[in-house]
């Protein structure tokens, strides 16, 4: 059998024939609402709460929910709370026993920017960290967006204890709200995000905040912002109250990537004391190139190739699988698993950039898979 | 009379009536070929020239010139080479003598990054240091843009010494090229770029040079590099070549920039390793207000006022008005002067945004000066 509502291919596949699948979003603010907005546009049914009432009967009003109140039905729930309450949250949910449908989401994720805590935290084969890389400077239902993780990058955290379907579930509807899946173990999503979200981010901050104290005295300077410093201090316009969680739960990486920034900086002071002109270029040439090099995204259908992988039907594999790739900075674009009816083997296929393909293929050889490989387009 | 081609308020009066006042361009890189686009558009006729012959001729493909070549009937000069030898063209082109139209431009202006030093290389009244906060990551003549400076803050840097025709001709043909001017004293504008853009600047290199040694390892890494990161490090991937002689011109003022923004950097790493939740909050929140309160462009033509000033006829004045106002970080957005006949008073029109008018007034009027208001719509 394939797995309902989530090993499928594309297409959203009902709970029920003939219904659009169920989703519940507990935590309604921008993302959660956006999220909403999304799922719905989507063709999926979703249910939703937050502790603020209002903001709950706003994500209601805006659109981002068909229903207000937990959904017993739910085939997947999104955590979208504040980062310091997933656990608890998705804990509850997991717990969940009803009187009139007594069962728990079959799949539980959530979208907080540090994953390795939580993850441990809630300890449950059901629940599959994950991390949209979307965001804006908007707060709230109001601000929420229906195209926000369309073409972004979304960070999933399976590990080698988490549930396959749930994880083949969450995957499946990830990828239909046009997003781009990424599976990275917690602690190493920790370290990267460190590097490319929340030292820049404090970096921004304190650029700005720099400026803005020169601009006491000199009125001129704001106006001489161009769009470069405009480009670089975007992210410090966004909501403040988020910072706290994330960088308590992601200290030590966070302290270790903002010494190596300093060590950087203080070798930057140091060309420019010496007027070194030469390493100067050089330092400035590498970093043009590298900016040059960051992926671009959406490749055309033509580019993306199909890999066929028996698989032994135990837990991790797809874990194993998809964060060997993630190691590799392989993009899988799409995936699905179809079990075989004796249940012991099943083929895992996996859509992948053709340029990708080959370092793939070796890579799942090395671990002693048998890809086949086949073009697509 | 009123300042010809120059002192007209705004649309480009000839040199000859009838004819399109001349412009002409020394370097055809981005920068200058953009400039020879724009100018054109506005309808002034441009000639130019490249020490690299192809250069100039791909210039004249592209539509940036009407002409290849100096031009001794020009009345303004564009000096657009390379940082560290825009003094030595200036110098030549002031010190130049025709044979059959003997006559130097009646105004020079560049556009390097830098300003003090040039300003007192060249140390001359027809010289009006100029730089607009404009760029692109293209190069060349093939990457040449006409609106690249519509809407960009273009500082000019007028001194005690500057000729008042001279600043107003640069200011004009600015102004109709679509870019804001704000006059500001050279070594001030160069403390300021050091905050705004060379040390943001040298902080993005430094993070994306960071991101992309830790994706040497950790492939998967880039792929995270959502939007913030994106936007942050945009600025790296411009022409490193160009850093060398603006970091060594302003390396004064750069390393102190790079040493408060150290200090700042220590202070987030205390703030992140004591797990100060408070302080982390009110430092992104003052970025927050600091950064949603960057001065938009564009104010509608009803918010803007006028304000006429009688000014002694005496060097300096049109830069002590203007620079006084830069100060204020007020946007002169139009400015004209009308001689009086006798030739010792003239009439300094100036166009300022309605929210900026009671400020301007009150240091005006503290200077010394008599200023009478009105509105222009």
């Amino acid at each position: 059998m394939s797995a309902e509502a989530g090993g499928g291919d594309s297409s959203p596949a009902g709970e029920l024939s003939g219904t659009r699948p169920r989703v519940e979003i507990v935590g309604l603010g921008l993302i959660g609402s956006s999220l909403g907005l999304a799922l719905r546009a989507a063709g999926y049914h979703v249910s939703g709460t937050d502790l603020d009432r209002s903001r709950t009967l706003r994500a209601k009003e805006v659109g981002a929910l068909d229903e207000v109140g937990e959904d017993e039905l739910a085939g997947l729930a999104f955590v979208a709370t504040p980062a310091s309450e997933v656990a608890g949250v998705a804990r509850r949910l997991l717990a969940r026993v009803g009187q009139g449908a007594p069962r728990p989401p079959l799949a539980v994720t959530d979208v907080a920017g540090v994953k390795a805590g939580i993850v441990a935290a809630v300890g449950h084969a059901l629940f599959v960290g994950g991390h949209p890389m979307a965001g804006s400077e908007q707060v709230g239902p109001d601000g929420a967006d229906a195209e926000l993780f369309r073409g972004a990058t979304w960070v999933l955290t399976p590990t080698a204890f988490t549930d396959e379907e749930a994880y083949a579930r969450v995957r499946l509807v990830v990828r239909n709200l046009g997003a781009d899946v990424v599976a990275l173990e917690p602690a190493h999503h920790d370290e990267l995000v460190a590097i490319v979200s929340h030292v820049p981010h404090l970096t921004a901050a304190s650029l700005m905040v720099l400026a803005a104290e020169a601009s006491e005295s000199e009125a001129a300077l704001l106006r001489l912002a161009a769009g470069g410093f405009r480009d670089m201090t975007r992210v410090a316009a966004g909501d403040p109250t988020i910072w706290p969680d994330v960088l308590e739960a992601n200290a030590d990486a966070v302290l270790h990537v903002l010494d190596a920034l300093r060590m950087r900086l203080d070798d930057v002071r140091t060309l420019v004391e010496r007027r070194d002109r030469e390493a100067i270029v050089s330092l400035l040439g590498r970093a043009q190139e590298a900016r040059r090099n960051l992926p671009a995204r959406a490749p055309t259908p033509e580019r993306v190739v199909e890999i066929r992988l028996a698989v032994p039907d135990r837990p991790g594999v797809l874990a194993e699988v998809t964060t060997l790739l993630g190691h590799l900075g392989i993009n899988v674009r799409d995936l699905s698993i179809a079990h075989s009816s004796e249940g012991e083997r099943g083929v895992l296929l996996l859509a992948l950039d053709r340029d990708d393909a080959s370092r793939a293929e070796d890579a799942l050889a090395k671990s002693g898979y048998h890809p086949s490989l086949r073009r697509l387009a």
